[in-house]
């Protein structure tokens, strides 16, 4: 068996592509619309990373999209951690946990879909504003 | 940036693993316990694919796991969809989307998780008990 994908709904789908790949980084891969079903698909993965997608969908007819408990977060290493967070943040994403430890950070996509952030290999040395920047909301 | 995993919370850790692991098919790579936090975390993934992992959260603090719209469900392609599917049911799973047409399936894990399951490559032939029968809830 094979994984293929994490299917993510989002309201507004510009908005949500802005997110993951303007600013979090995502490629999009390839895209389907379906007149008959009003919907919209829009597969999305790391550079390089093509067997492990996240599937955006878009139901043309609005829906609310609520967040439960069972669906922790998607989570993402990047290379720098800081570079991310400060990309994500001028972009309007608040930084739910701030990256304090070099380490670790949590935002929330516009849909309210958790993401967690870590640094690939060893931590940052703590850096400001990150380092006393305390925690917003939840994630 | 690299795709590292889909965390998604469990009531019952046992129960959760013969699901993901037992009748699903995915294997465990690791696991950790944190006396401090009271939870235990454990990260499966399919055969041969450690690149996609799960990541199941299981806090030894009951929580109610709700479901909620924004996140779908998590995709897994197979040999033969009869094959798991009939898994599954032996195993007490009920198949709310039969595969009828030999080529797409959806379950939950005891959480709710919903799971697609998809035959890899082209459809298989219609085959009972699966060609006729009904949908059962929502997925």
């Amino acid at each position: 068996m094979r994984y293929l994908h994490t299917m993510v709904r989002v309201q507004d789908l510009e908005r949500a592509l802005h997110f993951f790949c303007e600013l979090l980084g995502l490629e999009e891969l390839r895209r389907r619309d379906s007149e008959n079903g009003r919907f919209t698909l829009v597969f999305l993965a790391a550079p390089g990373q093509p067997e492990a997608q996240i599937e955006l969908t878009h139901n043309w007819d609005p829906e609310a999209l609520t967040s439960g408990r069972n669906f922790g977060h998607l989570a993402y290493e990047v290379e720098d951690i800081y570079t991310c967070c400060a990309r994500l943040r001028a972009g309007g994403v608040t930084i739910n946990r701030p990256p304090r430890d070099g380490r670790m950070a949590f935002v929330r996509s516009p849909d309210g879909i958790s993401i967690e952030v870590l640094q690939a290999g060893d931590p940052l040395p703590p850096s400001e504003p990150w380092a006393s920047m305390p925690n917003t909301g939840s994630w």
